[in-house]
């Protein structure tokens, strides 16, 4: 959508907060965008870019003037700065790069160097540091000289003079209570500060912080020196963005990076057409397992009429499973160790599940044939009892499936999430059929099979 | 698994931080680690109690003396004692909370009575507010003197001197900053402080707390008094749980509170067994549907090999769809309103995939005939046309009746999350079986049926 700029649009943007401007310039197409935050004030700009909710960051930079583009790159925190640089078609980005000073541009540079989705791409290199031998009110007068070039101050961490290694944490919090000759070694905790590295996914780095309840966490190379610091901040952003992930992936699809609204047709028929012509592939089966009994479905076509119901009651109770293991599996609830726990309390729940689903359509079959709503033959009793003998086989079998399949994945190194609902019932769906003519053929030979 | 408690036990736990302890205290049983917490010295048991990640507190607080419990309750931050003695029986919770000092106590009291799931209820009344007519010195001096008994110090709230009422919020940051002599309110910003009122759900106020990079956001009354505020530690926590919540939706069944293998065998079955039951009834219209159409079926038993296949493709399609629009409505992506928008892309966008899925059905049908796998009769070419057409007309009636039924829910007032992928399955299952019909008649009326 474009939208006509005048001076009542920059009017309407001037007073508003940053996050509420980004609100207004979201649904503008990127030139518009562009040519509202050119005309807009140097530090409302930077406040409007740096945050991550602006969708169309990377196109509205490089439709800016590259000399400006440059500036706010500078401005923003190095972080925001790399994941915007990053979007960018490549020689646009190794342009606009340039026009950055050397400072920040090397840190900027190896952000970019990490791979998305790990700790190292989402930490901020803007931390606050200083040898462990200094002074509580040193460190105080140092976090308020850099203060406005940092992104956090709340967490100061010490440096041993010389190497350079992370020795300890001191929260800005401590630091205002201590005395101001005492070393700033005393305020720090007595055990060893929580790092990660820079390659550990940024849903690790996550865990971290909100098990320790820290406001950043730092990322250290092999000999403890600081390479960044993730922030809570960029925590929240990255749960939010997994969660997404989640249920994309859970829902059978590619995962998408930006909003539905702002994705090309042919690009969602791309995310999508991948996943669902797999599961129509397989899904071939149930035609080919089908088709092993057509003589039997010639001679019974009634069986013909509960296919749908017991197949989908399998894809339904492993749905169910899969998501309560996918969310245990995550928030590392159950360890991979566990599976045949998990297998012996499945094994159960599913025939009792089943069992409920199995005297339910029993039942249902038995009142059609009795009101005279359909005539299910002459040995409805026969395929009563198939269609409840199947439900139990099938539930279980399905539950079983279903709470395995992400034990499979990990024990495979996959991400357990990458389990789907298509994809579980699909698995059901091929041996439900095969469980229930293998039922049929027991209970209905010699009568109508 | 009962634990036997020895001196290794404690001394294995003495020199642990909080988070680590917690992971050994979970797997034992309540009166275990009841007996371990009594024994440690007081700051650490406090230190344990408070992690939220301390799955069984609740059982291990009533398996406490009383008079302990009572004082570590009091000991810790006002807003977990609450969820703590939130999770008890009635009658130990009104019991402990009289042990516990009537300043918590009143404050505790009043957490309790927020709904969950509530700002309310997650907030802590431990903040920092000094008169907005201090100066910078004053509140710092404040801010000093009062800090070990704050959740946290890093927002302190400004309020208009007589009636109270929440004037600024200044950041720790700004206040180091400061010339001690300036008058505090001189360091706030020139915008209205972002609130919430005690009822907005935590979803809402994580989606704040992000939205503005806040590290506390304050939950005021009407009249702008602060009831309490919701840290960033409680928003983490809380867009966890919601995460958990919303996949065992997807999944299909009612949201678990306790990590899998602390729910009753029972009590699991009842989780699950609603929705697969609701599922197993809604699903019984498609043995309806088939027998309106048993007289076709039976002249034309080949059509029933390709009704698994056709199913699935309509409700993996609706599944994708679900979970596209879930998470786009939860973001605010997407409006209400935008309802038309996202159905005037789905209807393309589900022709598309149903031509490709339908394409690669008629190469099959076709192949297996030349090849001489399988003998679908003299009309082959027709059933390969009728399960083609039948896969564009199901895989866009599913991406459209998926795409909606989030909309649909939040029209309603639901959580647009509880859409299940097995709830569109179904949904899309009895349509999808009367849309092959129909179409087979159409192409095989006067040659099979």
């Amino acid at each position: 959508m474009h939208t006509d700029i005048n001076a009542a649009d920059l009017a309407a943007l001037l007073p508003l907060t940053a996050a509420d401007a980004v609100e207004l310039l979201n649904p503008m197409d990127a030139a518009a965008a562009a040519s509202i935050l050119e005309r807009l004030p140097f530090a409302q700009a930077v406040g409007i870019l740096e945050q991550p909710e602006l969708t169309d960051a990377s196109a509205i930079v490089s439709a800016l003037p590259e000399d400006l583009a440059g500036r706010l790159l500078e401005a923003i925190p190095d972080d925001r700065a790399a994941d915007v640089l990053g979007a960018l078609e490549p020689d646009v980005g190794a342009r606009l790069i340039r026009r950055i000073g050397a400072a920040s541009r090397s840190s900027i540079e190896a952000l970019l160097a990490y791979a998305p989705g790990t700790a190292g791409s989402i930490m901020t290199t803007e931390y606050v540091a200083v040898p462990s031998t200094f002074t509580v009110g040193a460190t105080l007068e140092h976090v308020r000289r850099v203060e406005r070039t940092r992104e956090t101050i709340y967490a100061i961490y010490l440096l041993a003079p010389g190497s350079g290694r992370l020795v300890q944490v001191v929260t800005l919090r401590r630091l205002i209570m201590g005395d101001p000759l005492a070393p700033v070694l005393s305020l720090a905790a007595s055990t060893a500060p929580v790092t990660v590295g820079p390659l550990v996914s940024r849903e690790d780095a996550a865990r971290l912080i909100r098990r320790h309840d820290l406001l950043a966490l730092p990322v250290v190379d092999a000999a403890q020196h600081i390479l960044g610091i993730v922030t809570v901040d960029d925590v929240i952003d990255a749960l939010i963005a997994e969660q997404t992930e989640d249920v994309h992936k859970f829902g059978g699809l590619a995962a998408l990076e930006r909003p539905y609204m702002q994705i090309s047709f042919l690009g969602m028929i791309r995310k999508r057409a991948g996943w669902l012509c797999a599961l129509f592939l397989s899904e071939m089966l149930t035609a080919s397992a089908m088709q092993t009994f057509s003589d039997e479905l010639s001679r019974a076509v009634v069986l013909t009429l509960f296919i749908p119901l017991i197949m989908s009651s399998g894809g339904n109770s492993g749905s169910q499973a899969t998501s309560l293991l996918i969310r245990s599996l995550a928030l590392n609830e159950i360890r991979l160790r566990d599976w045949w726990r998990v297998a012996a309390r499945e094994l159960p729940t599913g025939v009792v599940l089943g069992a409920i689903l199995g005297v339910i359509g029993i039942v249902r079959i038995s009142a059609w044939q009795e009101l005279g709503l359909f005539d299910y033959g002459p040995h409805w009793v026969l395929i009563a009892a198939t269609v409840g003998a199947s439900l139990v086989g099938i539930v279980t079998f399905g539950s079983l499936a279903g709470s395995m399949l992400p034990f499979a994945l990990k024990a495979l190194r996959f991400d357990p999430a990458s389990a789907s609902a298509p994809f579980v019932a699909t698995l059901v769906d091929v041996t439900g059929l095969v469980i229930y003519f293998s039922i049929a053929l027991i209970f209905l030979r010699g009568t109508l099979l």
